[in-house]
């Protein structure tokens, strides 16, 4: 694991360290364990392949180049990341992304031997931030732990995609304007674990967040949210005219994801239809699938790269969703086309370690 | 320090420890460090007082009972502390509130040489619970740490009451239906600091929150708060009408104080003014300022007990409150000797160790 800790009476920064994973040794009185001074990121270390047609998603006809690795957009991680830290009143949030990107190839490197093959697989970092200053009054930390683990992971969808079934019928609201949706911090995710359990135990996957009485929907699970469908008439082109629909970042409730912001930007050069961050209410979706022109839902993180969405119930009735979608899987596609090396995407996006 | 561990995979809560203090290991995978998967509880432990007339705040006069050792209300601690850990979906919050209470004491005890003498004067107990899981999924964890841990105090107002400064100016909100902000989970405090100390950099001490359009007001920085207006008119005693107003426990945004709910029932007891849990806006507030009826307003809790309000920003003008005022010196005297034992309280306040 990768460590680097901030000391606010030794200048800041500490000299990065690679050190064997292993506990961390902690005051009992850290405000990261009383007051949630805590943040982190999702990345992943792919390795490259190139040659496939491995579209079926079980990789067969890949072919794996051993030696080269890849991140996808880290530079995105760390401005969030320090976006975070700045949320939180850390001090250090101005450290050099381009620096801490380094220290992490450094460690993918000396962990390469567990960086899985193929299509899918790949190995998760987590760079963590945690305040590690004993202090029990609200103050903003003067020490603080960046941290970076890894973990093999096999693809999300071993079998092909599986659609989910997901619940707006819940009591609870995962963030709010003025609140703190829009970083990555450990507050807004604890709090959606028993509400997460609970749609479970009635049978949906996760929960698909909405936010006020308009109930304009912002996330699904801990993922952004997508929906596309049928303006109606036709474009310039004579094509049907359609809309891919994201809610936007604007109100300060929603995790500005890079697989969200990695969507839009390909669709965008893509011109096929309309690509709009906007509000969209829990009515204008049910109206939409009422009316046909609802035509494809899916959640887009770093974890399933997309996931597409089968089911939404909304006050006791389940709003069907085709699924699995042409976008979606289209989508899925391209992204981990790009992820992978398989396809060279714009520049930046696939960066070698 | 007092430890009690829970294994879901072992049966649960484990046999209590007490500990010498020091550092947690923990692995950095926890759920804590990641998600926010900890609550925590504010206690005192106070060597209990007789014979004085201490109120001036100096302890004068007082007699110190050296083997006498008190808490406050420990059982409305333990089951706030079982409803923050229910909030996040954490196993083992049906443990026995009573038998915990049993613990603590026995660490007060052994830490009796600890607690310092004299009014305002106590042992702060911190009673914390993290998940101690390692999984970065979003479920649910399966094993806990619950600790206790302490730490002397004194006064919080070392020369009399010392009001604070409050500004409603901020664009950040503390809580929200639906969210978490009636639970005492870290995720609460955290996005707290940075609005608070821009809020210290503009001369405030600390931040009155409102909710929504109609500037609700809910807490001030981490206490509950409360108003005191007069209504117009007399009461059945020939008596002018006065009002005790905090904002309710309804909506699901305010901490159910262990010294708010004793604010509550000392006033009803009194019955000299009416005592009210109900929505006060900050337009209400202005409005009672302006017409001469905004008679004090205060903040409560566990640390200071009584906090008097002095200036509240709103709209970048400041409402000027009569500070300090009589109610809040006399709710704070009240609860002062209720809590070292100089007076007896109602029955279960004053707990004896």
């Amino acid at each position: 694991m990768l460590t680097i800790a901030y000391d606010g009476k030794v200048g800041g920064w500490q000299t990065p360290k690679i050190v064997p994973y292993g506990d961390i040794s902690l005051s009992p009185a850290a405000s990261s364990l009383h007051y949630g001074m805590q943040c982190f990121e999702g990345m992943k270390a792919y390795r490259a392949l190139t040659g496939g047609d491995g579209r079926d998603g079980k990789g067969e006809g890949d072919v794996v180049e051993e030696d080269d690795l890849r991140l996808f957009r880290p530079d995105r991680n760390m401005n969030r990341l320090k976006d975070s830290m700045r949320r939180l009143g850390m001090p250090g949030y101005d450290f050099d992304g381009g620096e801490v990107i380094e220290c992490i190839k450094e460690l993918v490197r000396l962990d390469r031997d567990w960086i899985p093959s193929g299509r899918g697989y790949s190995l998760y970092l987590r760079p963590t931030v945690i305040s590690t200053h004993p202090y029990l009054g609200l103050s903003p930390p003067e020490s603080l732990l960046l941290y970076v683990i890894t973990s093999p992971v096999g693809p999300y969808y071993a079998t092909g995609f599986d659609p989910v079934r997901l619940t707006t019928d819940t009591p609870y609201v995962r963030a709010w304007p003025g609140g703190s949706g829009s970083s990555k911090i450990g507050g807004n995710y604890g709090p959606t674990m028993m509400p997460g359990a609970e749609a479970h135990g009635r049978g949906y996957s996760q929960i698909l967040w909405t936010f006020g009485e308009e109930e304009h929907v912002t996330e699904v699970g801990a993922m952004n949210v997508f929906f596309l469908l049928e303006k109606g008439g036709a474009d310039g082109k004579g094509r049907r005219r359609r809309e891919l629909v994201t809610p936007p970042l604007t109100r300060g409730d929603i995790l500005p994801g890079v697989t969200r912001q990695s969507i839009l930007e390909l669709a965008e050069r893509w011109d096929e239809f309309d690509v709009v961050e906007r509000s969209i209410t829990m009515s204008e979706i049910r109206k939409a699938s009422c009316d046909g022109r609802l035509l494809e839902a899916f959640g887009a993180g770093t974890a399933a790269v997309v996931t597409p969405i089968s089911h939404i119930q909304y006050r006791g009735e389940d709003i069907i969703v085709p699924a699995p979608g042409e976008l979606a899987m289209r989508l899925f596609d391209d992204l981990v086309d790009i992820q992978y090396g398989v396809v060279e995407g714009p520049e930046g996006w696939s960066v070698r370690i």
